[in-house]
Order: structure tokens, then sequence, then C-alpha cells
């Protein structure tokens, strides 16, 4: 019995394999080709059409040929399927591969629209990859538990319901590590997923999958949850958009969850595109289905297109940024410094201002969280791991190699009332939080507070495999429940990011931070950045990532 | 040391007496008189002018006049200032007094309109009572704790700077519990509050100060908390109405509470008047003061005018309202029953429809979140009374008498990974519960969900002092974070509520409630019920209260 997590895991893996359909198999490059994002333009699987409609970054855009016909459901599904089967062989991204049902929810759209000249919803045609924790009703749903494989969805989350209603079609899952708690990718049943600009790096977690397959173009769409950074991971290290929405903005319930219960820090669903506009349409699709009629941890409140307007900033006008330049624990390498520095440049050559953000006890409101995470996290995973005596993983490192610790540390269970102790110390940090946001009022010169913070997803980018550390770059927002969107800035360029010599280190942290860092190990590896707002803001964060990212654009085009 | 407690409230008890200006003590009446509401119109210390403004129960009327000068803040304060300390001798509500400040803050407002012709805000002149928990600066806040005495706020609550900012003119403190955690207001400081139509009866807790005081038109409008029910006991027990806002909906920040830390089901501060328009008109000016830009936990939504107009009920036209007759446990004693077949029979003559609400699983949500608040409750309480070795009470019964457990049971705490698993009970039985609801589609015969829900606050009146023991009726909607809003109905009359011959008894509390009622000892005490929406449809269970209580109006006018 102590092997039948093996046995398990081997009939899965088959019967994943027996998915694709032969003729969808490629051939791969040797593993020195690090950078496989452009391999499926040229790897003859697809069409010449089927490459121009993969490419198809924006979600509008897609959307609108969609709704024209000029692109029908099933040749866009198709193409999208076939480039994510070619992904998955490049970076092993998929979990749930069902074509079939795909297809043939694309010719009902299809001849839907045919026949009344309508879309079925805002989201008509358009293909939406699931990490592998949203359920689909007759799918498993493993999150990287083996324990878990065989286990059959007896509904739809009501996330997904709200996508068939949309005209979406969910068309694969993704990969996850187990139980979700790592910024990457890798379990013991589908193994682990890497990044597509640089393959010996990860490509974050734990969404990895959907970046992944999202930065392949094997999807122009794709859902997350971030608990503490797992959509904003897997976007900003491969150069997408993601938003990590204030939890009870999206409908969160029907899907399988690690550390379930936890409701002290509930994760969010979010979305991850090639495109901002596809995070946009997205949200305001889902939030207009009411979300809150069937989910009941949903919060009602309707889309706030005046909110979008940047009604509360000025109308968008003249917009005050702070940057994050360091959280006073990490600083960050100098590809993310870098990017911190175009974006303020591109921001101020667009009129806008920017000062520098004062970080206040990050690395107090991090613990905090992390020992709420991990006040059962113990218990709830032996929970799950006993059903097959599969190993809880204890590192993210390649097989072979010694061991890292590289997640969440571990330890043992607390008290509820110990957990209230916990609680009350982070409402007494969100409130010293917000009156520190408050009072920038008075530096600004826009008679408000700051608009937005512009801050780094990670002090450091893309690793090597199994090394990555969760770190509070991501985490204190969650600790905030403040909304955030990530933008791709750049990426790394050995040439330009050269290493720095030693500072005076912040931290313990700070110096390994410092260690990890070498231009080559790195080379290609994007660098996003996020765009936050306070709790409920997700109309005003969109709008002005917006902003941000049309400056940074403007930069690149005509560079100050 | 085992007496720092008494020494402590002996101090206290004669620092409050020393508050009250000599001339303002009125000779008490008999303790036979049960029913005092009308003695402060005669007792002789307010004028005719004072018992004219202090009966104005429409805080519209009472805003209207403020506004136009007619009456000025002064006078407004100083009727009901009067009145707040005759309702004192008789009913022992109060427990902060601080006149001069109140009326200085009278003089600023009415020296402001004087001079500019505005008003400061939306409650320009309006004297709100808080709770002992609402914290205003310099003033002491002991929630019913002897070992708090002396512990003075060093701010203002965030719901106190706002009642500033729209021009209130907070008055008084008012009695809780010790803790909070008790229907009926009893503590060892400030001692017991009755109920002004029975003074034999509760006046319900843990807001039970506030109850009682606007039972005795001493406040048009105060504010109470509610975990599981301590904004509606009172409320209904003296005849008020009174809102149960989903939590987060109202700013709770800088309020001192019980079970600190205890996020699973935050309690709700929330208004309790003796009119609907003060409800409506407080929720609308605090939420137009945009409180999450000083409370972090506060959810980021507008007043929404559209759903006070009933937009998603039709518009109000015909509405469909379900009325719980029983919770499967407990049924209500006769007088309940009626007011419920009242509020039926005014509703139909009215032109809406009203079917039978299936009570699904109270007594598991019951379970879930008494268990939640115990899983800490215990250290919680010994952690503050164990500064002064004041006993934590474990009964509400008067002195004397033998002690009788009427609250909630305490249990020993439990860890943080169990929580967890109450947790994942309580949103599974919400999810059922929201899909019970959305099922009534099929029978309201207005192709909506039924509109609202009708319940008993209690299935009994206001109970014999000690006896009251808090029941699911409240805390079921707790559980699942639904709006309520109580409106009274009727009370107690012995020739008509007779008390029935036994039933089949649902549960040994079924027994006991039926064993409590005895018509004679219930004698005027009020009724009330509440109508119930889901989670922040504040604006529309105000709407549908408006008419519930427009229906009853009706019927009492001109009876079907």
């Amino acid at each position: 019995m102590a092997d039948k997590w093996r046995q398990l895991v081997s009939d899965k893996r088959q019967r994943q394999q027996e998915c694709i359909p032969k003729e969808w198999l490629v051939a791969l490059p040797s593993d020195d080709l690090l950078d496989v994002r452009a391999y499926p333009d040229t790897c003859g699987l697809l069409t010449e059409r089927e490459v121009a409609i993969t490419n198809t970054c924006n979600v509008d855009v897609l959307l609108n040929k969609l709704a024209s016909a000029e692109w029908s459901a099933v040749e866009v599904t198709t193409a999208f399927y076939k480039r994510a089967i070619v992904a998955h062989q490049l970076v092993n991204c998929l979990t749930e591969i069902f074509i079939e049902r795909a297809l043939a929810r694309a010719a009902e759209l299809d001849e839907y629209l045919n026949r009344t000249g309508k879309v079925v919803g805002p989201l008509h045609g358009l293909p939406v990859s699931l990490k592998d924790q949203i359920s689909i009703k007759g799918l498993e749903v493993t999150m990287g538990y083996a324990s878990w494989i065989g286990k059959y969805s007896d509904r739809d989350a009501v996330m997904t319901q709200i996508l068939y209603a949309c005209g979406a079609i969910p068309f694969v899952m993704t990969n996850v590590p187990q139980a979700l708690m790592w910024p990457e990718t890798y379990n013991l049943i589908f193994g682990r997923t890497s990044n597509p600009a640089n393959r010996t790096l990860t490509c974050g977690g734990s969404s990895g999958g959907e970046g992944a397959l999202i930065s392949m173009r094997g999807s122009p769409l794709g859902i997350g949850s971030d608990l503490g950074g797992s959509v904003r991971y897997p976007s900003a290290f491969n150069g997408l958009y993601g938003l990590r929405p204030s939890y009870g903005r999206l409908p969160y319930s029907g899907c399988v969850n690690s550390l379930e219960g936890q409701d002290s820090s509930p994760s969010s669903l979010g979305p991850i595109s090639g495109s901002l506009s596809g995070i946009k349409t997205f949200m305001r699709a889902v939030i207009a289905q009411e979300p809150w009629l069937l989910d009941p941890l949903c919060i009602r409140k309707k889309w706030d297109e005046d909110a979008y307007k940047l009604a509360e900033h000025g109308g968008g006008e003249k917009l005050c940024f702070a940057i994050v330049w360091d959280d006073g624990d990490v600083v960050p390498n100098p590809p993310v410094l870098r990017a911190l520095e175009m974006t303020k440049v591109a921001l101020e050559a667009a009129g806008h201002t920017v000062i520098d953000w004062k970080a206040l006890k990050h690395q107090e409101l991090y613990e905090c969280l992390a020992s709420m995470w991990m006040a059962g996290a113990v218990s709830d995973i032996a929970a799950t791991t006993a059903e097959t005596s599969e190993p809880r993983l204890t590192s993210m490192s390649p097989e072979g190699s010694a061991p890292i610790e590289t997640g969440v540390e571990y330890t043992p269970d607390i008290s509820a009332y110990e957990l209230w102790q916990l609680h009350k110390k982070r409402t007494s940090l969100r409130e010293e939080y917000l009156a520190h946001w408050r009072a920038t009022a008075a530096s600004t010169g826009t008679g408000r507070p700051v608009d937005a913070i512009i801050a780094p997803v990670a002090p450091f980018p893309p690793p090597p495999h199994g090394l990555t550390k969760i770190s509070a770059y991501t985490v204190v927002w969650s600790a905030l429940n403040y909304v955030c969107c990530v933008l791709p800035v750049t990426s790394v360029n050995p040439e330009v990011d050269a290493k720095r010599s030693p500072h005076a280190f912040l931290s313990v942290r700070d110096q390994e931070n410092y260690e990890l860092y070498e231009p080559e190990r790195f080379k290609n590896a994007p660098i996003g950045l996020q765009v936050i707002g306070g709790p409920l803001e997700e109309e005003a964060v969109i709008a002005m990532t917006e902003v941000v990212d049309a400056a940074l654009k403007t930069l690149s085009a005509f560079p100050v």
C-alpha cells in the first residue's frame, strides 16, 4: 500500500498521454534550446492561420473576430489546443486534456452565432485555461496531490459555470505544485513545468502551468489563484499580465483548495493573459454575471465603470505613483531595479509624478500572514497525503540533487486563540498601513494620497528550478488584501544587468538574494512589476496598469 | 488584590453619579410601575417643548427641523440628554455621561449653521447614543469589564469620527453585558438594564442599553453591534427598528470588542432607532463618508440607490416574502406567531405574496457558529478578567437567586486546524442555503427567488431577567452573513395571546420555550420581527422593511 500513489501516478500519466492525438506530437528541439516560445510557430503542426490566431495576444481583438465570425470558435479552439499541446511537449504545462469536449462546446457556440447572429456572452468562443484547482464536472482535479487522482468533480465550480454562461470555452487544465504552497511548479504526478523563455528557469507558481502555457501562446487567457503570489509570480516570470483581486471579488465556490478553511486570508482567483485587455474584459464579464448569486462568499459589488475611469484618481490625468525600490529587507537584483527605473522614466515622460514608497513593516506583515497559513497547514497536508502515503514535498529542487527547503517553512499547528492573536496583529498592521498611505497626500502634489504603488513582484528574476524562495514582495499585499496587477516590463539582458558589487546587506535574505543573481544564469528571464491599489479597487488598478503599460510602450517606441 | 475590581467598580459608580446634574434627578415611581415609557413626559424635568422634541421619533423630521434651525442642536441635545438621564434613573441604561462635551459640540454646530446657512453634514445636530464599545477619545470604554475601568480611549473609533463628520452628536454611552456575550444586559460595574415596557423583563442584549434608552425616547438613534443578535434582540424587545448589516459594511475599526481576532464571523455595527427613516438615513450618511478610506476592513461599496429602489426585486411592486413559522427546532410562543400572522395578512392585503419558508439546517448553522465563537472564548475572557480577578459571569440572573446558565455554553479552546474544519462546514452550509433560496424561484410566482425572508427575532417575547437563552433564530442569519432589519409589530396582550396546549415538542429547547411562556408574565412585551436579505443587501432590505412596515401600519389603521 505504501506504493499506492506510485501506481496511481503511473496510471494517470498514461491516461494523460492517451488524451493527446498522436498526430499532434511534434519533433522536439534539443534541450539546449532554452527559449522555446517561438517554436510552435515553426514546428509544422499549426497552419499559417492557426499561427496567426494564436499570436493574437489581444483578447479584445480575438473576441471581436469571434463575434463577427471572422474566426469560428472551432477554429480558434483548435488553434489554441494544438499550440497548447505543443507547449506541453516543450515545457510540460498541462494536466487535464479534453479536446472533444472543448470542440463540442465550440461547435455549439458557432451554431448559436450562425443561427441567431448573436454571441452567447461577452467571452463568446474564447478558449480559457484553468489552473488544476477550478473544477469541471466529470474531470479529475488533483491539485498536485497523487492522493486525489481518480477524484472526479461532480459539478462545475461557480467560475466554470460563469465561463460557460459568458460563452467561454474551458479547454485545458494546467499544472501546479503539490498543495499549491510553492512559488514553483512541480508535483509527483505531472512533474515539473519550465519557463518557456529559458527552460532552465522556473515558470513560477503556484499557477505555473498557466504562466508557461500563456507565455507559449497556448492560451489567450487563464485563471489562476493567488494566496501569497500564485498569480503574480507566474505572470511576472513569464512576461504576462495578471491580476490578484481582493478576496471575494471573484467566485471561488466549487474549486478545490489547499489549507481549506484557512479563512484568515483566503486566496483569490485571478486572470492571467498576454494582454491587459484580457484582464479587463474578463473581470467585467465575470462580475456582470452577478457571481454573488451563485457563491455566498463572493462580494455583492457591481463592476464600477466610474472607478475604471479613475473618478477617484483625478480622472487619471495626472497621477502620482510611488515606487517600492526595496522593502527594507531585500534589495532587488539589477534587472528588477532597471525595470523600476524604466517605469519611473516612462511615467514621468507621460506627465505623471513618481515618488518613493516607504515600505512599512513588510517583514512583520509577511511573518504574520505566513504564521496564519501555517496555523494548521501541517495537519491539512498530512490529512491528504496520508490517503496514499505519498510524500509531502519538502523541496522543489530537481530530482537527483540535494533537496533544498525553498518554500514556506512548515511549523507546528497553533491554537485557535493563538490564531486570533495573529488576526488582531494583522488588523492593527492593516490600520497602520492605511494611515501610512493616507498620509502621503502631503507629498504627492495632487491633493490625493498616492494613487497606486508600483513594486517588484519578486526581488529576483525567475530562478533556476528549485531555488525560488517565497518573498515578502508578494505576500505583504496579500496580508493587506490589496489589489495587485502585474505587467511585463523587460527581461534580463546580461550585457546591461551586470552583477553589482556587494552592498551592506539588509538581512540574511538580502545576502542570499544577492548571491543568487548571476546575469548569464537568468538570461532572457522576463521581469514584471505589480501596480497596487487598495482593497476592492480592481477597476482603478486595472485602469492605472493601463496607464503604466502605455507609458512603457511609448518609452520603448521613443526612448527618452 | 482579589478585591481590586470591587474598588474600581465603587469608584466608577461614584464618578458616573457625579456626571448627573443634581437638578436632573427626578422623583421615581414605585417599582410596581412596570411600563415606564411615558414617565419622562410627566416627570416634570422636561419642558413641553422638550417633550415634543423627544417624542419626535421620525429621524428625518428631526433632521429637517434641525437643518431649518426650527430647533437648535443645543435644545435638541439638551432635551434628549434630560430624557436620557430620566430613562437612566428608571431602567439603568447609561454608562458614560458627558453633558458638557455634547453641548459644546451642539453649540459649534448651531454656530456653523447660523454663520453659513449650511449644515455640517447629513446628520447635523442629531444626538446619537453609542454602545459602550464604540470609543470616544478621552472617555472610558469598559464593555462591561470591571478590568477595563480607567482605560481611556486615545482616539475616536472610525464610526465616531464619521458621526462627527456627519454633524451628529455622540452624547451618551450605553450599557452592555460583561464581554457582550449575552442576550441580556447586566455587568458588575453598572448593573442591570431593564425593559421600559415592563421592568420585570430584560431589555435584551448585548446592545441592551441602547434598546432601553431608545425605547424611552432618550435617544433618537443609537449604534449597537451584532455578533449573534446583539442589535436584533434589543430592537425587537423594545419595539424598535434595528439593522444588522453584513460585516464590513460599516466601519468597526477603533472599537473595543470581545473575542478580538475572532474573524470567522465578525460582529457588525448597526443602528437602532424608533424610526425606520433613522435606519435608512444613518446608513446612507455613513456610507457616503467612504468609511473604507478610514477602516481597512470596511468594504468599498457605495450606497446603491438602485438597490434601494428594489431594482433587483421587480421595483418592489409585487414582492414575494417567505415566513419562517418555526425553525424546525423551537416553535415560537403565541404572540410571536400572532405577529407573523399579522404580517402575512398585512402584506397580502397590500398585494404582495407570502409563502412559507422552509428552514434549512438552522440548528447546524447555529452550532457551527457557536463553536467558532467558543474556539478561543474562554482564553479571551480569562485574559481580561485576570487583570483584576473579577469573576467571569456565568449567568444573567438577578443577584440572590440561583445562577442559571443562560448564555452561550463555554467550551474549551480548540486548535486552529479544528477551526478550519468549522469554516469548511460553514462555507458548505452557506452554499447549500444559497441554493435553497435560489430554488424558491419555482414557487414565488414572480420569476424571482423569494425577495426577503420574514422571521421571528426570537421564539419568545423579552423574558424575565436571567431567563433569556440565545437562540438559533438570530444566530443562523449571522452564520449566513445575511442582512437583517428588525421592525416592531405588536406587543404581548394576555387576553389574545393565551397559552396554547402543548404540541409535540421538536426538541428539549422547544419544550423549555413552551414552558417559559405565561401571558401575564410577558404583559406589554414588544414583539418585533426581522426582514432578511442576502449578504450586502442593506439597501434592498431597508426598502423591503419599509414595505412591510407600511403594510402593517395600513392594517392597523384599517384592519381587514
